[in-house]
Protein backbone atom coordinates (compact mmCIF):
# COMPACT_ATOMS: atom_id res chain seq x y z
CA UNK A 1 0.00 0.00 0.00
CA UNK A 2 1.08 3.31 -0.60
CA UNK A 3 0.53 6.18 1.93
CA UNK A 4 0.76 9.71 0.82
CA UNK A 5 1.17 13.12 2.25
CA UNK A 6 -0.52 16.15 0.93
CA UNK A 7 -2.06 19.57 0.40
CA UNK A 8 -4.74 20.54 -1.82
CA UNK A 9 -3.66 24.15 -1.80
CA UNK A 10 -0.10 24.24 -2.56
CA UNK A 11 2.86 23.05 -0.43
CA UNK A 12 1.79 25.42 3.11
CA UNK A 13 -1.95 24.07 2.64
CA UNK A 14 -2.88 22.01 5.56
CA UNK A 15 -1.49 18.63 5.55
CA UNK A 16 -3.94 15.53 4.79
CA UNK A 17 -2.93 11.93 4.16
CA UNK A 18 -4.36 9.38 1.78
CA UNK A 19 -3.73 5.50 0.05
CA UNK A 20 -3.05 6.20 -3.30
CA UNK A 21 -4.52 3.79 -5.84
CA UNK A 22 -3.47 4.28 -9.56
CA UNK A 23 -3.95 7.85 -10.09
CA UNK A 24 -6.72 8.33 -7.02
CA UNK A 25 -6.56 9.00 -3.37
CA UNK A 26 -8.81 7.79 -0.67
CA UNK A 27 -8.29 10.49 2.03
CA UNK A 28 -7.42 8.53 5.79
CA UNK A 29 -7.71 10.45 8.66
CA UNK A 30 -3.91 10.41 9.33
CA UNK A 31 -0.98 8.19 8.71
CA UNK A 32 -2.56 4.85 7.71
CA UNK A 33 -6.04 5.41 9.07
CA UNK A 34 -9.25 4.93 8.56
CA UNK A 35 -10.71 6.26 5.29
CA UNK A 36 -13.10 9.42 5.71
CA UNK A 37 -15.18 8.19 2.35
CA UNK A 38 -13.30 11.30 0.77
CA UNK A 39 -11.80 10.31 -2.78
CA UNK A 40 -9.41 12.67 -4.85
CA UNK A 41 -7.92 12.83 -7.92
CA UNK A 42 -4.12 12.90 -7.68
CA UNK A 43 -3.11 15.64 -10.18
CA UNK A 44 -5.24 18.47 -7.92
CA UNK A 45 -2.65 17.70 -4.95
CA UNK A 46 0.41 18.82 -4.11
CA UNK A 47 2.83 15.98 -2.37
CA UNK A 48 4.23 16.63 0.78
CA UNK A 49 6.97 14.58 2.59
CA UNK A 50 4.88 11.43 3.68
CA UNK A 51 6.42 11.97 7.40
CA UNK A 52 5.49 13.91 10.41
CA UNK A 53 8.17 13.76 12.84
CA UNK A 54 9.38 14.68 16.37
CA UNK A 55 12.95 13.95 14.81
CA UNK A 56 14.87 12.56 12.12
CA UNK A 57 17.56 10.10 12.67
CA UNK A 58 20.23 9.52 10.37
CA UNK A 59 22.86 6.76 10.29
CA UNK A 60 26.57 8.15 9.06
CA UNK A 61 28.95 5.47 7.38
CA UNK A 62 27.20 2.52 6.68
CA UNK A 63 28.55 1.49 3.24
CA UNK A 64 31.93 0.52 3.27
CA UNK A 65 32.44 2.00 -0.05
CA UNK A 66 31.48 5.56 1.04
CA UNK A 67 33.62 5.24 3.79
CA UNK A 68 36.49 4.70 1.85
CA UNK A 69 35.54 7.24 -0.46
CA UNK A 70 35.65 10.06 2.00
CA UNK A 71 39.25 9.08 3.07
CA UNK A 72 38.15 8.10 6.91
CA UNK A 73 39.95 4.70 7.72
CA UNK A 74 38.43 1.75 6.87
CA UNK A 75 40.93 -0.54 9.42
CA UNK A 76 38.53 -0.58 12.20
CA UNK A 77 35.18 -1.10 10.83
CA UNK A 78 32.67 1.02 13.09
CA UNK A 79 31.78 -1.23 16.18
CA UNK A 80 28.10 0.36 16.42
CA UNK A 81 25.88 2.69 13.71
CA UNK A 82 27.49 6.07 13.93
CA UNK A 83 24.34 8.35 14.42
CA UNK A 84 23.15 11.89 13.74
CA UNK A 85 19.95 14.33 13.67
CA UNK A 86 18.40 16.47 11.75
CA UNK A 87 14.96 18.68 13.13
CA UNK A 88 11.59 18.40 11.03
CA UNK A 89 12.46 22.04 9.83
CA UNK A 90 14.85 20.36 7.75
CA UNK A 91 11.98 17.78 5.99
CA UNK A 92 11.49 19.28 1.99
CA UNK A 93 8.91 17.80 -0.20
CA UNK A 94 9.69 15.77 -3.58
CA UNK A 95 9.80 17.62 -6.28
CA UNK A 96 10.51 20.75 -4.40
CA UNK A 97 13.08 22.97 -5.10
CA UNK A 98 16.54 23.24 -2.79
CA UNK A 99 18.69 26.28 -2.98
CA UNK A 100 21.97 26.03 -3.11
CA UNK A 101 23.31 28.02 0.27
CA UNK A 102 25.51 30.71 0.40
CA UNK A 103 27.52 29.34 2.65
CA UNK A 104 28.90 26.36 1.41
CA UNK A 105 31.36 25.98 -1.14
CA UNK A 106 30.55 21.71 -1.66
CA UNK A 107 26.86 20.77 -1.35
CA UNK A 108 26.75 16.97 -1.35
CA UNK A 109 23.66 14.53 -2.36
CA UNK A 110 23.59 11.16 -0.57
CA UNK A 111 20.60 9.09 -1.49
CA UNK A 112 19.35 6.89 1.00
CA UNK A 113 16.54 4.19 1.99
CA UNK A 114 14.49 5.92 4.73
CA UNK A 115 11.97 4.63 6.86
CA UNK A 116 8.96 6.25 9.05
CA UNK A 117 7.78 5.04 11.99
CA UNK A 118 4.78 4.19 13.09
CA UNK A 119 4.53 2.64 16.43
CA UNK A 120 6.31 3.93 19.60
CA UNK A 121 9.54 1.73 19.86
CA UNK A 122 12.13 1.84 22.23
CA UNK A 123 13.98 -1.16 23.84
CA UNK A 124 13.26 -3.22 20.39
CA UNK A 125 15.01 -6.69 19.23
CA UNK A 126 16.24 -7.86 15.75
CA UNK A 127 13.29 -10.11 16.30
CA UNK A 128 10.57 -7.31 16.23
CA UNK A 129 12.22 -4.07 15.31
CA UNK A 130 10.56 -3.66 11.53
CA UNK A 131 7.06 -4.21 13.10
CA UNK A 132 7.31 -0.62 13.92
CA UNK A 133 7.80 0.65 10.76
CA UNK A 134 4.92 2.47 8.63
CA UNK A 135 6.90 2.82 5.50
CA UNK A 136 9.52 2.82 3.57
CA UNK A 137 10.59 5.52 1.29
CA UNK A 138 13.27 7.41 -0.79
CA UNK A 139 15.67 10.29 1.37
CA UNK A 140 18.16 12.66 -0.07
CA UNK A 141 20.54 13.63 2.82
CA UNK A 142 21.68 16.98 1.80
CA UNK A 143 25.09 17.42 3.32
CA UNK A 144 27.79 20.99 3.34
CA UNK A 145 30.84 18.52 2.92
CA UNK A 146 32.88 21.33 3.92
CA UNK A 147 30.83 22.57 6.69
CA UNK A 148 31.15 18.86 8.18
CA UNK A 149 35.05 19.17 9.08
CA UNK A 150 34.84 23.14 9.93
CA UNK A 151 32.02 22.91 12.36
CA UNK A 152 32.30 21.56 15.55
CA UNK A 153 29.22 19.03 15.17
CA UNK A 154 27.20 18.57 11.76
CA UNK A 155 24.47 20.85 12.73
CA UNK A 156 24.88 23.18 10.03
CA UNK A 157 26.23 20.66 7.92
CA UNK A 158 23.09 18.09 7.71
CA UNK A 159 20.36 19.77 9.28
CA UNK A 160 19.91 22.82 7.58
CA UNK A 161 16.15 23.93 6.47
CA UNK A 162 15.12 21.92 3.47
CA UNK A 163 18.10 19.62 3.90
CA UNK A 164 16.02 16.03 3.72
CA UNK A 165 13.86 15.41 0.96
CA UNK A 166 11.75 12.98 1.07
CA UNK A 167 9.04 10.89 -0.85
CA UNK A 168 7.40 10.91 -2.95
CA UNK A 169 5.17 7.90 -0.97
CA UNK A 170 5.45 5.46 2.09
CA UNK A 171 5.59 2.07 1.00
CA UNK A 172 3.96 -0.44 3.17
CA UNK A 173 4.74 -3.65 1.93
CA UNK A 174 8.77 -3.61 1.70
CA UNK A 175 11.47 -5.98 1.82
CA UNK A 176 14.49 -3.32 2.78
CA UNK A 177 17.12 -6.05 3.03
CA UNK A 178 18.01 -6.38 -0.42
CA UNK A 179 17.00 -3.17 -3.02
CA UNK A 180 18.83 -1.61 -4.69
CA UNK A 181 19.81 2.53 -3.92
CA UNK A 182 20.25 4.39 -6.89
CA UNK A 183 21.24 8.21 -7.17
CA UNK A 184 21.15 10.21 -10.56
CA UNK A 185 21.84 13.61 -11.29
CA UNK A 186 20.95 14.85 -14.68
CA UNK A 187 20.08 11.43 -15.85
CA UNK A 188 23.50 10.11 -14.68
CA UNK A 189 24.16 7.25 -12.70
CA UNK A 190 26.30 8.47 -9.67
CA UNK A 191 25.39 6.32 -6.71
CA UNK A 192 24.22 2.73 -7.25
CA UNK A 193 24.31 0.07 -4.37
CA UNK A 194 22.24 -2.21 -2.77
CA UNK A 195 21.21 -2.40 0.73
CA UNK A 196 22.68 -5.69 1.07
CA UNK A 197 25.74 -4.04 1.60
CA UNK A 198 24.98 -2.03 4.97
CA UNK A 199 27.03 -2.49 7.58
CA UNK A 200 24.19 -2.22 10.05
CA UNK A 201 20.63 -3.57 8.25
CA UNK A 202 17.65 -1.83 9.56
CA UNK A 203 16.64 -4.11 12.09
CA UNK A 204 20.06 -3.40 13.63
CA UNK A 205 20.06 0.40 13.41
CA UNK A 206 16.39 0.23 15.20
CA UNK A 207 17.92 -2.12 18.20
CA UNK A 208 20.81 0.19 18.15
CA UNK A 209 18.44 3.65 18.37
CA UNK A 210 15.83 2.41 20.70
CA UNK A 211 18.76 1.62 23.70
CA UNK A 212 18.93 5.38 23.69
CA UNK A 213 15.96 6.70 22.62
CA UNK A 214 11.70 6.44 22.22
CA UNK A 215 11.06 6.47 18.39
CA UNK A 216 7.89 8.23 18.04
CA UNK A 217 4.80 7.36 15.17
CA UNK A 218 6.07 9.74 12.45
CA UNK A 219 9.87 9.82 13.00
CA UNK A 220 12.00 9.36 10.18
CA UNK A 221 14.97 6.98 10.09
CA UNK A 222 17.60 7.39 7.25
CA UNK A 223 19.93 4.64 6.96
CA UNK A 224 23.22 5.63 5.15
CA UNK A 225 24.45 6.42 1.66
CA UNK A 226 26.65 4.53 -0.83
CA UNK A 227 30.04 5.50 -2.61
CA UNK A 228 29.50 7.92 -5.61
CA UNK A 229 28.44 11.24 -3.59
CA UNK A 230 29.55 14.10 -5.22
CA UNK A 231 28.59 18.21 -5.22
CA UNK A 232 25.81 20.07 -6.50
CA UNK A 233 25.71 23.26 -8.74
CA UNK A 234 22.50 25.10 -9.46
CA UNK A 235 20.32 23.69 -12.00
CA UNK A 236 20.75 20.33 -11.20
CA UNK A 237 17.91 17.72 -10.62
CA UNK A 238 18.92 15.00 -8.42
CA UNK A 239 16.71 11.57 -8.70
CA UNK A 240 16.77 9.18 -5.48
CA UNK A 241 15.28 5.66 -6.47
CA UNK A 242 15.18 3.03 -4.42
CA UNK A 243 13.90 -0.20 -5.74
CA UNK A 244 9.58 -0.28 -5.66
CA UNK A 245 9.61 2.90 -3.86
CA UNK A 246 9.16 5.70 -7.16
CA UNK A 247 11.84 8.61 -7.64
CA UNK A 248 12.12 11.36 -5.74
CA UNK A 249 13.41 13.92 -7.94
CA UNK A 250 14.64 17.29 -6.01
CA UNK A 251 15.73 20.11 -8.28
CA UNK A 252 18.40 22.83 -6.85
CA UNK A 253 17.87 26.07 -7.16
CA UNK B 1 5.34 36.97 34.37
CA UNK B 2 6.30 33.44 35.01
CA UNK B 3 4.49 30.52 32.42
CA UNK B 4 4.35 27.15 33.65
CA UNK B 5 3.09 23.58 31.95
CA UNK B 6 1.30 21.46 34.24
CA UNK B 7 -0.54 18.14 34.12
CA UNK B 8 -3.16 17.38 36.76
CA UNK B 9 -2.95 13.73 36.55
CA UNK B 10 1.12 12.95 37.06
CA UNK B 11 3.81 13.55 34.70
CA UNK B 12 2.09 11.62 31.62
CA UNK B 13 -1.30 13.70 32.22
CA UNK B 14 -2.18 15.70 29.42
CA UNK B 15 -0.64 18.76 29.69
CA UNK B 16 -2.04 22.31 30.79
CA UNK B 17 -0.18 25.69 30.74
CA UNK B 18 -0.78 28.42 32.86
CA UNK B 19 0.27 31.87 34.41
CA UNK B 20 2.08 31.26 37.81
CA UNK B 21 0.94 34.05 40.38
CA UNK B 22 2.34 32.87 44.13
CA UNK B 23 0.69 29.51 44.80
CA UNK B 24 -2.18 29.43 41.75
CA UNK B 25 -2.55 28.92 38.30
CA UNK B 26 -4.37 30.87 35.55
CA UNK B 27 -5.17 28.25 33.41
CA UNK B 28 -4.40 29.61 29.35
CA UNK B 29 -4.95 28.23 25.81
CA UNK B 30 -1.44 27.72 25.31
CA UNK B 31 2.12 28.90 26.33
CA UNK B 32 1.42 32.80 26.99
CA UNK B 33 -2.29 32.64 25.42
CA UNK B 34 -5.66 33.57 27.11
CA UNK B 35 -7.05 32.73 30.25
CA UNK B 36 -9.37 30.25 30.96
CA UNK B 37 -10.86 31.70 33.68
CA UNK B 38 -9.79 28.38 35.47
CA UNK B 39 -7.55 28.78 38.25
CA UNK B 40 -5.62 25.91 40.41
CA UNK B 41 -3.80 25.70 42.97
CA UNK B 42 0.12 25.05 42.57
CA UNK B 43 0.07 22.11 45.06
CA UNK B 44 -2.67 20.49 42.72
CA UNK B 45 -0.46 19.76 39.80
CA UNK B 46 2.68 18.23 38.52
CA UNK B 47 5.02 20.58 36.76
CA UNK B 48 6.29 19.45 33.36
CA UNK B 49 9.41 21.09 31.31
CA UNK B 50 7.78 24.52 30.12
CA UNK B 51 8.42 23.51 26.01
CA UNK B 52 6.76 22.25 23.42
CA UNK B 53 9.53 21.83 20.85
CA UNK B 54 9.89 20.61 17.36
CA UNK B 55 13.81 20.75 18.16
CA UNK B 56 16.14 21.09 21.23
CA UNK B 57 19.31 23.48 19.72
CA UNK B 58 22.21 23.70 21.88
CA UNK B 59 25.72 25.58 21.86
CA UNK B 60 28.89 23.82 22.81
CA UNK B 61 31.61 25.31 24.39
CA UNK B 62 30.87 29.00 24.68
CA UNK B 63 32.19 29.76 28.23
CA UNK B 64 35.72 30.10 27.61
CA UNK B 65 36.89 28.32 31.57
CA UNK B 66 34.81 25.50 30.17
CA UNK B 67 36.55 24.94 26.66
CA UNK B 68 39.78 24.96 28.58
CA UNK B 69 38.69 22.21 31.33
CA UNK B 70 38.11 20.20 28.70
CA UNK B 71 41.51 20.05 27.45
CA UNK B 72 40.33 21.36 24.40
CA UNK B 73 42.98 24.49 22.51
CA UNK B 74 41.71 27.85 23.40
CA UNK B 75 44.70 29.16 21.04
CA UNK B 76 42.13 29.72 18.70
CA UNK B 77 38.54 30.92 20.18
CA UNK B 78 35.69 29.54 17.78
CA UNK B 79 34.86 32.19 15.18
CA UNK B 80 31.15 30.70 15.17
CA UNK B 81 29.12 29.12 17.80
CA UNK B 82 29.25 25.57 18.15
CA UNK B 83 25.67 23.98 17.27
CA UNK B 84 24.76 20.28 18.27
CA UNK B 85 20.68 19.23 18.72
CA UNK B 86 18.80 17.01 21.12
CA UNK B 87 15.00 16.02 19.90
CA UNK B 88 12.09 16.54 22.25
CA UNK B 89 12.45 13.11 23.98
CA UNK B 90 15.31 14.81 25.61
CA UNK B 91 13.02 16.55 28.03
CA UNK B 92 12.67 15.77 31.65
CA UNK B 93 10.23 17.55 34.32
CA UNK B 94 11.63 19.70 37.00
CA UNK B 95 12.06 17.61 39.80
CA UNK B 96 11.58 14.26 37.83
CA UNK B 97 14.22 11.77 38.55
CA UNK B 98 16.93 10.57 35.44
CA UNK B 99 18.33 7.26 35.55
CA UNK B 100 22.02 7.26 34.81
CA UNK B 101 22.31 5.56 32.05
CA UNK B 102 24.47 1.77 32.52
CA UNK B 103 26.17 2.83 28.78
CA UNK B 104 28.51 5.52 29.79
CA UNK B 105 31.10 5.94 33.15
CA UNK B 106 31.23 8.78 32.90
CA UNK B 107 27.77 10.90 33.22
CA UNK B 108 28.09 14.72 33.75
CA UNK B 109 26.05 17.94 34.45
CA UNK B 110 25.48 20.81 32.53
CA UNK B 111 23.79 23.87 34.29
CA UNK B 112 22.76 26.55 31.32
CA UNK B 113 20.72 29.48 30.46
CA UNK B 114 17.48 27.97 28.51
CA UNK B 115 15.33 29.53 26.43
CA UNK B 116 12.01 28.92 24.42
CA UNK B 117 10.91 30.62 21.02
CA UNK B 118 7.67 32.64 21.00
CA UNK B 119 7.26 33.07 17.94
CA UNK B 120 8.58 31.93 14.28
CA UNK B 121 12.31 33.10 13.32
CA UNK B 122 14.47 33.20 10.36
CA UNK B 123 16.84 35.54 9.73
CA UNK B 124 17.11 37.47 12.61
CA UNK B 125 19.17 40.53 13.69
CA UNK B 126 21.29 41.92 17.03
CA UNK B 127 18.57 44.02 17.25
CA UNK B 128 15.07 41.95 17.08
CA UNK B 129 16.93 38.66 18.03
CA UNK B 130 15.40 38.61 21.72
CA UNK B 131 11.58 39.68 20.40
CA UNK B 132 11.38 36.23 19.19
CA UNK B 133 12.01 34.92 23.22
CA UNK B 134 8.79 33.90 24.55
CA UNK B 135 10.94 33.27 27.88
CA UNK B 136 13.75 31.75 30.15
CA UNK B 137 14.41 29.01 32.39
CA UNK B 138 16.75 26.56 33.79
CA UNK B 139 18.49 24.21 31.71
CA UNK B 140 20.87 20.64 32.65
CA UNK B 141 22.39 19.29 29.48
CA UNK B 142 23.13 15.93 30.61
CA UNK B 143 26.21 14.59 28.87
CA UNK B 144 28.00 10.68 28.82
CA UNK B 145 31.11 12.79 28.19
CA UNK B 146 32.86 9.41 27.24
CA UNK B 147 30.72 8.87 24.49
CA UNK B 148 31.22 11.98 23.11
CA UNK B 149 34.51 10.58 22.81
CA UNK B 150 33.61 7.71 21.25
CA UNK B 151 31.19 8.04 19.20
CA UNK B 152 30.75 9.39 14.97
CA UNK B 153 28.64 12.30 16.88
CA UNK B 154 27.31 13.32 20.09
CA UNK B 155 23.95 11.65 19.01
CA UNK B 156 24.18 9.30 22.32
CA UNK B 157 25.79 11.36 24.77
CA UNK B 158 23.86 14.40 24.79
CA UNK B 159 20.51 14.04 22.71
CA UNK B 160 19.26 10.59 24.52
CA UNK B 161 15.85 10.42 26.51
CA UNK B 162 15.07 13.00 29.49
CA UNK B 163 19.21 14.15 29.04
CA UNK B 164 17.37 17.49 29.15
CA UNK B 165 15.87 18.85 32.52
CA UNK B 166 14.50 22.06 31.90
CA UNK B 167 12.16 24.59 33.79
CA UNK B 168 10.45 24.90 36.48
CA UNK B 169 8.84 27.97 34.58
CA UNK B 170 9.28 30.58 31.61
CA UNK B 171 10.13 34.18 32.92
CA UNK B 172 9.47 36.53 30.09
CA UNK B 173 10.31 39.33 31.85
CA UNK B 174 14.13 38.76 32.04
CA UNK B 175 17.60 40.09 30.34
CA UNK B 176 19.80 37.38 29.47
CA UNK B 177 22.99 39.73 29.23
CA UNK B 178 24.44 39.35 32.79
CA UNK B 179 23.24 36.76 35.16
CA UNK B 180 24.57 34.38 37.38
CA UNK B 181 24.56 30.54 36.62
CA UNK B 182 24.96 27.92 39.52
CA UNK B 183 25.06 24.48 39.83
CA UNK B 184 24.89 22.42 42.50
CA UNK B 185 25.20 18.94 43.34
CA UNK B 186 24.03 17.82 46.94
CA UNK B 187 24.06 21.18 47.89
CA UNK B 188 28.08 21.92 47.05
CA UNK B 189 28.60 24.44 44.36
CA UNK B 190 29.90 23.30 41.57
CA UNK B 191 29.25 25.92 38.74
CA UNK B 192 29.42 29.43 39.05
CA UNK B 193 29.73 31.15 36.16
CA UNK B 194 27.70 34.62 34.51
CA UNK B 195 25.98 34.53 31.04
CA UNK B 196 28.50 37.89 30.91
CA UNK B 197 30.75 35.08 30.48
CA UNK B 198 29.43 33.89 27.24
CA UNK B 199 31.72 34.02 24.01
CA UNK B 200 29.01 34.12 22.24
CA UNK B 201 25.72 36.35 23.85
CA UNK B 202 21.90 35.16 23.45
CA UNK B 203 21.53 37.23 20.75
CA UNK B 204 24.35 36.30 18.54
CA UNK B 205 23.09 32.74 19.15
CA UNK B 206 19.98 33.49 17.70
CA UNK B 207 21.26 35.58 14.40
CA UNK B 208 23.95 32.51 13.93
CA UNK B 209 20.89 29.63 14.50
CA UNK B 210 18.18 31.67 11.99
CA UNK B 211 20.60 31.88 8.93
CA UNK B 212 20.76 28.31 8.48
CA UNK B 213 17.12 26.87 10.48
CA UNK B 214 13.76 27.77 11.48
CA UNK B 215 12.67 28.68 14.70
CA UNK B 216 9.18 27.45 15.70
CA UNK B 217 7.47 28.21 18.30
CA UNK B 218 8.32 26.01 21.40
CA UNK B 219 11.59 25.65 20.34
CA UNK B 220 14.28 25.47 23.30
CA UNK B 221 17.98 27.01 22.72
CA UNK B 222 20.50 25.67 25.85
CA UNK B 223 23.28 28.29 25.28
CA UNK B 224 26.40 26.57 26.93
CA UNK B 225 27.83 26.01 30.22
CA UNK B 226 30.42 27.37 32.40
CA UNK B 227 33.55 25.36 33.77
CA UNK B 228 33.06 23.11 36.63
CA UNK B 229 31.39 20.42 34.53
CA UNK B 230 31.42 16.95 36.60
CA UNK B 231 30.51 13.14 36.84
CA UNK B 232 27.07 12.09 38.57
CA UNK B 233 26.41 8.91 40.77
CA UNK B 234 22.67 7.28 41.83
CA UNK B 235 21.81 9.32 44.52
CA UNK B 236 22.91 12.72 43.47
CA UNK B 237 20.53 15.77 42.82
CA UNK B 238 21.55 18.28 40.61
CA UNK B 239 20.39 22.10 41.04
CA UNK B 240 20.80 24.49 38.32
CA UNK B 241 19.78 28.30 39.35
CA UNK B 242 20.21 30.68 36.79
CA UNK B 243 19.77 33.64 39.10
CA UNK B 244 15.77 35.23 38.97
CA UNK B 245 14.22 31.85 37.34
CA UNK B 246 14.31 29.66 40.13
CA UNK B 247 15.73 25.94 41.07
CA UNK B 248 15.45 23.08 38.31
CA UNK B 249 16.54 20.16 40.23
CA UNK B 250 16.91 16.81 38.73
CA UNK B 251 17.72 13.51 41.43
CA UNK B 252 19.81 11.12 39.39
CA UNK B 253 18.38 7.53 39.99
Amino acid sequence: MQLIRFATEGPSGPAQWGVLTGEHIQVTRGMGGEPTGDTLPLTSVTLLAPAEPTKIVCVGRNYLDHIRELGNDTGDLPSEPGIFLKGPNALAEPGGTVERPDWTDNFHFEGELALVIGTRARHLTLDNALDCVAGYTNGLDLTARDRQKTDLQWFRAKAADRFCPLGPWLETDFDPRDVRVQTRVNGVVRQDGRTSQMIFPVAEILVYLTRFVILEPGDVVLTGTPDGVGPLVTGDVVEVEVDGLGILATPIG
